[in-house]
């Protein structure tokens, strides 16, 4: 867990390692072991970005909610209007919610579920009301979490605004509306197979190899702490310039985070705003949100629209919300609601399969979101470390989750994540029981 | 204008300067040069940290309203309260304020004193209602300005308030609540003279002299960027250290940001929480603040108490109408009186006048405000390249200005500065004549 902490997501054949002995979610409640304590903190208890250890496990799980004060960050301003509500209707008792682990016969309480995967916060709404809600550790419900790679489905819904409105077209290529890519791997992709990661790059996401394209994306945007001498790309825009291609665009799906770094760059040159801004705009700053986002920003001053995210829980509860009701909330129609049609009819799960997520049969992923096609008509937004914005249409439930993980790759506990979500929408179609 | 200009002063010696020519306000306009805009900038439009451009004017006059977007920041919460409202009762008329500039057979308005002192953002509270208010270029209503060291009469008003409380003891020496910087210069100073800027350190703040202390200072806070192979202090803490003591304690006045530092740890330290965590919970989150401010941290995490806040210009009035009010707003005491009184009293003149202000004449500086000692009582936190929150509580009067001046010592236009201020209170004292 090097370089690439900031917005990486390894390829499926790279979660099958040998699994070193990991301290337990309570071992290391980031309080409890005193990150950042004191003034100054004593020197084996400082987090920071020069040395790396804001990225290492477990200083991870205080750093995942203090982005802001080890990054610079661009505010998403969440305007000037009211908090849109979120009613309390819990129901704790979600807690003792049972369901089997994926592969295994051992079982699981959604209560057990948030302590394997590490999780600092959860939030399940139910028809737009808060049923459960649940902080540990750094993390309290003012706190922006980092959201890694849920970052991208913020850029690809915008990017599905842009095209309802008719002011970006998804089967232009790239070239059109970024002539300096023109010559790169992105050049001849179209929009669309940019927004659905079916472009083909000579771009490795392996950031287990020091040499893979990653590492040096890393680094060009600042997530982390260059070697000495470096002398490479010092912004992500100049690193886009150094990506080439190979094969053919189109053919299948290969999640890479650059796909989303050219995006963010077109939707703010399309917007001729700074991707904050147009999201405030946009979106944010309509929804009712409690709090201003935080949006890590390169040395050029671009948000780095693959990762860079951060948000409180049931601010991105709020966003789910609205995606669950097809664009409207807050008393008012924020997107399109063809822009949400369009990201929910999901993609090609051939092209998807090619990939190997077999934790994730027969999904597909559009417009940077992860379509499940299960009966529920479930889709998810997902970042590294286990981050998630989990939407059930069927069960009329929005479950955010947020996490940190001693593993980066969410595969690794996909077994536990999706049935824990599955048995919690199944809980709440139930007719309700009053003793 | 280079390695310090995130939190010096530089004295009044080193006022005296060749002029160069400089272009104006209207020739400046960060909005108008096109700082930053487009995706991505064009190269010599992009303003930064690691080129140190963003210390340059004029694109200082677009950094100053976007450092959490050049360095990390903590967030000073405004909690979840509702916001304090500053009534409008405009009198833009105001404009029309004619005054003499000091030492000048010259008169100026209102409205060409902004202008001319490169004013971002101004605002005029009476009796607690907005009066007059403007803002310029790059900096909005709801953007956060730094304030550089307007921010030290933050951490000296905390301290009053502990002193107050009796958490802490003016009379006792540095190194009983910081053991480790017993054998610095700052070891046997007392709290009051490191309150009151009367410590007598082996530092310079001269800024011009590329070996001065301060230079080091702001490489160790992560103010400037290093120099190749830099092996100096990474820290605020660390360089502290190395702080050694030059004359006796409590004999003049001299204004050397490196005491409030030592400050800022010991606020921290006493309180158990962080700097911004500390203000937030004495006072932001009780001000009906309608934003979060903005708190740069050094790479250990610890804010930098000297210079590092940013807020709106409405909160900052916000603040200066609690401190015009003794502590008492937004409908409840803040902060005890006897701690506004105890500012309020001032220090020695005659300790004050050793140090050279001569645009400054009877004033004094006391827990980190500069008092005027005039006739309507009148004190101020002040931050270079001219920001202020002037509160006059004879005319009832509160000032919040930012500006982006060229030059970095508010010596350099105190002569339009506080005669404008002046002429405004008198203004407002007159009696309402109505058509």
């Amino acid at each position: 867990m090097s370089a690439s902490v900031l917005m990486t997501t390894p390829s499926a054949a790279q979660i099958q390692q040998p699994t070193p002995v990991i301290q337990s979610s309570a071992e290391t409640d980031p309080v409890a072991m005193g990150w950042m304590r004191g003034a100054p903190p004593p020197p084996d208890k400082v987090v920071k970005f020069e040395d790396g250890s804001f990225s290492r496990f477990p200083q991870s799980r205080w750093s995942f909610a203090h982005y802001r004060e080890l990054f610079p960050t661009a505010r998403v301003s969440r305007g000037t209007g009211t908090v849109a509500p979120l009613p309390y209707a819990l129901r704790m008792d979600l807690d003792n919610v049972t369901f089997r682990v994926s592969g295994l016969s051992s079982t699981m309480t959604w209560r057990q579920a948030f302590d394997a995967v590490y999780g600092d916060a959860v939030i399940v709404l139910h028809h737009g009301c808060t049923v459960y809600e649940r902080y540990h550790g750094a993390t309290n419900a003012d706190t922006p979490h980092i959201m890694f790679s849920v970052s991208k489905s913020f850029s690809g819904t915008l990017a599905e605004m842009l095209i309802a409105n008719g002011q970006l077209d998804e089967n232009a290529q790239i070239m059109r509306y970024i002539p300096e890519l023109a010559s790169t791997g992105f050049g001849d992709a179209t929009l669309r197979q940019m927004l659905d990661m079916t472009t083909a790059l000579d771009y490795s996401e392996d950031y287990s190899d020091p040499k893979a394209q990653v590492v040096a994306y890393a680094y060009a945007a600042g997530a982390a702490p260059r070697p000495p001498g470096y002398a490479g790309p010092r912004n992500v825009f100049e690193f886009l310039k150094t990506v080439a291609k190979s094969g053919e665009h189109g053919s299948k799906f290969a999640y890479r985070t650059v796909n989303t770094e050219v995006l963010g760059t077109l939707l703010s040159r399309i917007a001729d705003k700074q991707l904050p801004d147009l999201l405030s705009q946009a979106i944010w700053s309509k929804l009712g949100a409690e709090h201003d986002a935080d949006f890590v920003v390169d040395s050029n001053g671009a948000a780095v629209a693959g990762g860079g995210l951060n948000m409180t829980l049931r601010d991105a509860a709020r966003f789910g919300e609205m995606m669950r009701l097809n664009g409207r909330f807050n008393g008012q129609q924020i997107i399109p609601a063809q822009a949400i049609a369009s990201i929910r009819r999901g993609a090609s799960q051939e092209d998807f399969a090619k990939a190997g997520y077999t934790a994730l049969p027969n999904w597909s992923y559009r417009s940077q979101w992860w379509l499940s096609h299960n009966a529920h008509g479930a889709f998810t937004a997902r970042g590294i470390y286990g981050q998630a914005i989990y939407i059930d249409p069927k069960a009329e439930m929005v479950i955010v989750r947020f996490a940190s993980n001693p593993k980066a790759a969410n595969a690794n506990f996909d077994s536990i994540s999706l049935p824990a979500y599955q048995a919690i929408a199944e809980q709440l179609m139930k007719p309700a029981v009053r003793d």
